[in-house]
């Protein structure tokens, strides 16, 4: 079996369960059917474990170094990466008009994982591309769309996002860049920027950075932002490329893993002559990026998910293969040792790590779903949609970065010390990782986004939405016998996810606004852990629908199943009676006592 | 304040709650006072701050190599190490007899927790020379430690401790290392070792391996196993090296962390003349093993717990310092931002952070404490020693490594993108904490240990002996009104034990030892928890009876004691009614299924 991922369990996830092919009804999707859908994924995991996977380790030992003048990346990363445009992945989800293959965002993001799962960090350079060209694709104008879009999406050029600055990591509305009006109608750009992905480097003929900055006398905190195209290469008339425009890069960050995705630090207008093109409204400009960010954050969810899902496989193939000690009731030592498949604790390991990661990785896809049913629904179906889509991303963007990055813990542990060294994957895959928590808004950010903003919007309509998909899902599975218990604990987790959010809004209408996200977190963990259970619950029941044919693959599922709803979901009890409980703890411990 | 630990806590861990100061009282330690403690611990922080430290980063950049002819580790590991034996740290808790400084072993394990927490990778080499030289006093003959243990303890010989090999990691009893008697009276030796550490240098003269081996016709299994003497250099009569023995340096692992302390695999006997010297009786050696694996446990503890304790003070140094954002409740962009550190979500990482090192610490203080009551106290209390030392063991080993390895994950998320950088030391204290579940027998392993050997030992005297002492802290704090809800919910997690033992214990009376020890990880979990709330309860009593030049210093420990029973013990009934269900879930999977 392959060990970037289960194509079996893809391949329920896309169609036994979502229905995928059930979007090619629609007109906007009606070149496609099954067979396309499938014959993409193939051909997604044969580049991925021909191209992406064999360097994956190199590119780890000699990550990206700048000699002064020049950046320089193992030339394996560009071969898979011109591999991938030439297939056409880049435009994958593009309309054909642009020359895209206009898949479901679903099929992209299912062919985007199986990159992640093989080198993530390779991987990195397209997904912050196509980000950027879909911006693009939403908010340029048409000139921009053609000048700088299509490049984008036939892999000449690749796209940044420049949000942080070093004085304002989290904190947007302390943005300082600056771009002043030139008399051409362009802007001159003056400013710094930090963890700037991509931001250097020859894989490409040209870098179109995505910048915000400040108009003069644009209001002060995120009001006041606007989003500036900034390409390393000026353009000329006939769209061949100019003179270098006026970014340096002023260092590269040397991470703990995703180390083959350059990370950068950004001069921009050094010489006072950065050039940068407005794109939409003044002062809209986060706005914009947001739509980029939302999409960002779900990405970032899937690259932990096939992270935990690769890490899973690749502990799973060694336990099969490792034989070691002997079943607690015969200890006889004459007698051959047994895989470590066999012990209770390693399939412990194991069995945590599938339903992370297979929990993991079905959530984002359903939220790739939503995002194919804004496109095509019709009208009245839209707000349900969007609103489920903003509840859901803070979600699929913390909870598989902090139990998928578990799950990589617990793939080490199944190797022991052959997991501890760099001969093995899995202590990539960890150190890989463990970035998913911080970047795109760290996870506590993600908390006060859930809490702070998603919860309480249009008097907590999402919620509302939520609520009656799980019901929905409740209705289903309560015709299922083999289903009870899972029905029975996802009642009172939703129940207290309930209860607990008329408690924290009382605090909020009270104007406790400090207690009230006080313990956004550990609310995130609530939320998180249920929605979870749901996306099982929703898993298990479709499960029901496979023949005797599958059933080694829907015990195993079943199994999956079952251990988050005794192991994971009860610590969910925990946590809302703490947050019941208004807990001051935290909130309350004097700095100067720690 | 220092980085690598509050001296003001340890202080309080010493002396105001173990009374450290109370064993001068005994003639083992009568030389000693307060002072002389204070100074050595002094002395330990001057050079880890000035020789360890200053080259951890540099020695994880560049980890030791072999060049085909000679392994090459950068000079400052030998430099700092030379200035730890010189100023006597490796004879701190050795007999004055021997050139020791006869000090108790809790003030040893202090100074080296410092030593770790400064650099683990350096600090290793020492900590597996004491633990070789501390074996040898205990069941090596006068000969043998005059000749090899005494130049272990003036720093010229280093040791190391040779068990795994590659077929059998974790499973001892599949060794195959063989020693053969010859005419002379020694041993010649043959077979592989893996993930020895230490195992080939030119920090030291010499390198004393001890490794296990079977002899002719020994039993099958760990009842067959002997214990060896094998130096790198022969020595001649008057003790000066003589030739160099056959053990060949046949690889170099290459890890995630700890990079500084190399580890290899060793070729022993492979031209047939590997000279080795039996330790002891045949067939008694994993016994003797175990006196060293034993410590060597609870200083993977402490290491894992110094680990911890560094990341917290590093991560809190930045909070301090660094201003981001505001407060929820006041987001005018025209104000500063405020530090950190004022951030709800940031004080409850540092909060976790500190409960669980500074917890962890004072668990394996504890634990050294007792050996040294072991070492001192009359015939009538050794035993109840001996048990608890027993049963603590694998906790102390087990916990701090998974939650100070939790404590570095919150450590690197304080310092944000930053903190995932190499340039900050946080990223390398995970990565370095990594090993501890792993190493010494992984954490399923003590797993087992904890509630397959010790619990059940002697008809659950140690378990008895444990619930003693709880109980007897648990009086003490119920005349403290302040402590009355930690009071209750100790008690209640101890009768979740309790009861939860019961259960267990009866599946193992009924054969069914499978399903008995199939879900022991979690019974580690519970009772680790409840331990280290026993731990925290013990601190609060003794805070109570500090005066008020110690409010703020107070004020923090009670907060952490407070997160701790309030955020963490009531996971315990989770636990515990998942271990008393005797959930199959993970037991029953079948293998084919993952």
């Amino acid at each position: 079996m392959s060990t970037l991922v289960n194509r079996r369990d893809l391949a329920f996830l896309l169609y036994d369960w979502l229905h995928i092919e059930s979007l090619c009804e629609q007109p906007l999707f009606k070149e496609h059917d099954r067979e396309t859908f499938d014959m993409i994924l193939d051909m997604a995991e044969r580049l991925a474990e021909e191209k992406f996977f064999p360097h994956a380790q190199k590119v780890d030992e000699k990550e990206p170094h700048f000699d002064g003048e020049k950046v320089h990346i193992i030339p394996e990363v560009k071969e898979a990466l011109d591999a991938h445009a030439e297939a056409g992945f880049l435009g994958m989800s593009f309309d054909a008009e642009w020359g895209g293959m206009q898949l479901p965002y679903t099929i992209s993001q299912a062919c985007n994982g199986i990159f992640y799962a093989a080198n993530v960090s390779t991987a990195g350079y397209p997904m912050l591309t196509m980000g950027a060209a879909n911006l693009l694709a939403h908010h340029g104008t048409e000139q921009q769309k053609s000048t700088y879009m299509l490049p984008m999406i036939e892999g000449r050029f690749y796209g940044t996002m420049c949000l942080s600055e070093p004085q304002a990591g989290s904190s947007l509305s302390d943005l300082r860049t600056k771009a002043t009006p030139h008399e051409d109608g362009t802007y001159r750009v003056v400013g710094n920027k930090m963890w700037i992905s991509g931001g250097e480097h020859d894989l490409s003929e040209n870098i179109i950075h995505l910048v915000l900055a400040r108009l003069p006398g644009a209001p002060a905190g995120v009001k006041g932002i606007s989003l500036f195209i900034v390409p390393k290469y000026l353009l000329n008339k006939d769209g061949s490329l100019g003179q270098r425009n006026d970014v340096q890069l002023a260092g590269i960050n040397h991470k703990m893993g995703y180390r083959g995705t350059i990370n950068t630090v950004l001069n921009f207008g050094e010489e006072e002559r950065c050039v940068g093109y407005l794109v939409g409204e003044p002062h809209h400009g986060l706005r914009y990026m947001f739509h980029m960010m939302n999409e960002a954050r779900i990405a970032v969810g899937l690259g932990a998910s096939m992270l935990g899902y690769t890490g899973f496989l690749h502990s799973l193939a060694y336990a099969r293969q490792r034989p070691q000690g002997r079943h607690p009731g015969a200890k006889d030592p004459t007698q051959p040792p047994v895989p470590i498949i066999e012990h209770a604790d390693v399939k412990r390991m194991l069995l945590a790590q599938k339903a992370y990661a297979e929990g993991a990785l079905a959530l984002c896809l359903y939220c790739a779903k939503l995002f194919d049913q804004q496109r095509t629904a019709p009208q009245e179906e839209q707000a349900e949609l969007g609103l489920l889509l903003d509840l859901l991303t803070p979600i699929a963007k913390a909870w598989p970065s902090e139990y998928c990055l578990e799950a990589n813990k617990l793939a080490i542990q199944v190797l022991g010390g052959y997991g501890y060294t760099r001969e093995y994957h899995v202590e990539r895959f960890y150190r890989d990782n463990r970035l998913n928590p911080i970047h795109e808004g760290t996870n506590g950010i993600q908390a006060l986004d859930l809490l702070g903003r998603k919860v309480t919007m249009k008097q907590g309509a999402a919620l509302q939405a939520l609520q009656a998909r799980v019901e929905a899902t409740l209705a289903q599975a309560s015709n299922i016998p083999a289903l009870e218990e899972f029905v029975t604990s996802l009642k009172e987790a939703l129940g207290d996810v309930v209860q607990t959010t008329m408690v924290l809004m009382q605090t909020a209408m009270k104007g406790e606004i400090d207690l009230y996200l006080a313990n956004a977190s550990v609310y995130l963990n609530l939320f998180g852990h249920t929605v979870l259970a749901w996306i099982w619950l929703e898993q298990a029941v479709a499960l029901q629908r496979l023949d005797d044919t599958d059933a080694t693959y829907k015990e195993g599922k079943m199994r999956a199943c079952q251990y988050f709803y005794r192991w994971e979901l009860p610590h969910t009890k925990t946590w809302a009676k703490l947050l019941q409980s208004l807990d001051e703890t935290c909130l309350k411990m004097p700095t100067e006592s720690f």
